[in-house]
């Protein structure tokens, strides 16, 4: 059976590029780059480098580019450490974060008492940024507000540019998880005033297990994780070298490759939402992701006209790798906050969500296939095919 | 120039096997261990393998196994969530504990208030038990132990059998930073009830960016990353999934040839012994590590008989890699904490400690090429060739 993987919000397959640098570094470079001989500053040139084109990328200084092991724990760092060492005393966040942000947003409310304040986003998953001032203006301790830049279930985009001059006018911190947009968008981090930011190379066909967080110089973050002086002594351990050029050499490929793999993966998901909509009467998408131009272009959010729990494994029967949810929460049996927050109670009983999500390796062909098979099981639930032919 | 690495107890070069093993996950499975679909549940079973095995290798349960990033985190995370979610309030440790164990327990310190006891090594650098056990009596306070198993600088092993039970008599928990010894000795933790452990993949020719944490299950620790369940919640973030199974597939190497690379390498450094003291009038070792059945036989630390801040860099310049302190602190100008105890004034200002590292692709070649360069660079100091010939 060939099988077709649709679920590139989870993780997505290695580039060849990226397998070919490692196994270098694996094979050649295993020094320890805090080790002053040669095998050690070999392998201190090669993750300087990274953090050299991380930086270029984002518009800023590399010294403000902190390697970590993923976004989980580059978002932990940022929202855990605010409160131990800046004085965050509040934060502004809303439903529809990663769970490494809510969760932790739980954490230091549960352990360290920090006030937490929810925005309300309406129905389409948007927040309106007058809540957002207006939560701003209301308290005198020190604040973080900590915003996602691209919902991972819905691909619904925040204007961070705004975020951050607001939170800049109200003295407050910023801290956006840019994991789903980081190597798929342009990211000015020179005009865009925001503080922190985070990034998972496995979002963009680099390794699992290396990531990094944008930490503004100016705002003296001091990490979670203490022992030696790695990373400006804000984030302790051997670095991961091998890791770190995987990450690189993802990201270069991505940002040389950038409009190129755009067009491609909006002409993708464009022909998905027609191809959809043109054979599954009913079928609907959340948020704001059938909007080409409104959402970010890896994710689809479809919302099917009948309720199937098991259409995750009905596609995987057929090799088809798609997402109920996102993967952090897809064991789970209840729905995401996300999901609670775009649908109402009707579409809950009556409907199944399903996140497609694409990469510049996902073809037509491939959508062709997902669409016969969704085609198909929605004939077993009484659901006509719309008379339009797609193809 | 040939070049030669005799600083393994900074990191290792990866073994041929685990290079492979990890490019055939790169390859083929790349899908997020928390994904439902048949992507996801194929990386999750290499996950649980690994898990399974590291569990056999220290005679304990899988799901007391949980991967972390590196040594460092392990110890971070049950150091730190011991006194945030287990109530420690007070902690028993000692000058010669690697950085990432002596600044996350000074870290706690400084900011929770948590109470620092330090036991005092004598000039071996060996610890009294006595002195331990006073300690444990003279406190209610919940305490933790945190003493590691190998000194990473000199070799010292502790005996973590009699220091878990003497903890268990008193009510504390014990961790033990045992990333220098894990898969280079054999360790029964279904004998040895200690609490806690950690261990790092690139220190037995795994990857770098990949270890774990030995968490006894009736602890109840929560960690220190928040967000998706993995790892059974104590560890967000999306799995490692090649840096875990290169881990894997190393211990298992270690595991399967532990008796002969102990052997082969014990063999090596009684030889680099031999031929120092033949060769180099004066020349001692520091604490343990030239007892070959009382230290870690892959550790070597030498005193010359002259002072020379820039013996590594000579070395290096001849191609000889080895360290003149841990590799996390290769850099500072100032000694170790461990150099200080086992080294008194006078050696300090009339000597040079410098760390020899083995694993078993060290040969006595690379030792004879090392003797050779530290004698050269001894008769510049005027000191005296020995006469016994070594070969």
């Amino acid at each position: 059976m060939n099988r077709i993987y649709l679920d590139n919000a989870a993780t997505t397959p290695l580039a060849e590029e990226v397998i070919d640098a490692m196994v270098d570094v694996m094979k050649v470079n295993y020094g320890n780059p805090s080790s002053t001989h040669t095998f050690g500053q070999e392998a201190k040139v090669l993750i300087e480098n990274v953090r050299r084109e991380a930086a270029e990328y984002l518009h800023v200084s590399p010294s403000e580019i902190i390697f970590t092991s993923c976004g989980t724990e580059s978002n932990n760092m940022i929202i855990k450490s605010c409160v131990n060492h800046l004085g965050v005393q509040r934060i502004i966040t809303s439903p529809l974060e990663h769970k490494c942000v809510a969760e932790t947003v739980l954490d230091v409310k549960k352990r360290l008492g920090v006030e937490v304040v929810y925005l309300r986003p309406d129905k389409k998953g948007d927040l309106d940024l007058k809540d957002l001032e207006q939560a701003l203006k209301s308290s005198d301790k020190k604040t973080l507000v900590t915003l996602m830049h691209a919902n991972n279930e819905i691909g619904n985009m925040l204007d961070i540019a705004e975020v951050s001059t607001l939170c800049k006018e109200h003295g407050a911190l910023f801290h956006s998880d840019t994991v789903q947009s980081m190597a798929h968008t342009a990211l000015d981090f020179s005009k865009i005033p925001l503080d922190f930011a985070s990034c998972s190379a496995h979002k963009f066909h680099g390794p699992k297990g290396s990531g990094f967080a944008f930490v503004r110089r100016s705002s003296a973050l001091k990490g979670i994780i203490t022992g030696g002086p790695q990373e400006r002594s804000i984030r302790a351990g051997t670095e991961n070298v091998c890791g770190i050029v995987g990450l690189g050499t993802a990201l270069q490929l991505c940002v040389d490759h950038m409009d190129e793999y755009e067009q491609r993966i909006k002409e993708v998901k464009k022909y998905a939402i027609d191809a959809l909509a043109n054979n599954i009467v009913g079928v609907r998408f959340n948020g704001r992701s059938a909007e080409i131009d409104r959402s970010l272009y890896t994710v689809l959010s479809v919302l099917l006209p009948f309720k199937d729990p098991m259409i995750g494994l009905k596609l995987d029967m057929k090799g088809i790798a798609v997402s109920q949810g996102s993967a952090c929460s897809s064991g789970a049996s209840h729905p995401s906050m996300v999901m609670m927050t775009v649908l109402d109670d009707n579409e809950m009983e009556h409907c199944t969500p399903l996140r497609v999500s694409f990469s510049h390796f996902t073809t037509k062909h491939e959508i062709d296939a997902l669409v016969d098979a969704l085609v198909e099981i929605s004939e077993t639930f009484g659901i006509e095919k719309a008379n339009i032919e797609h193809r």
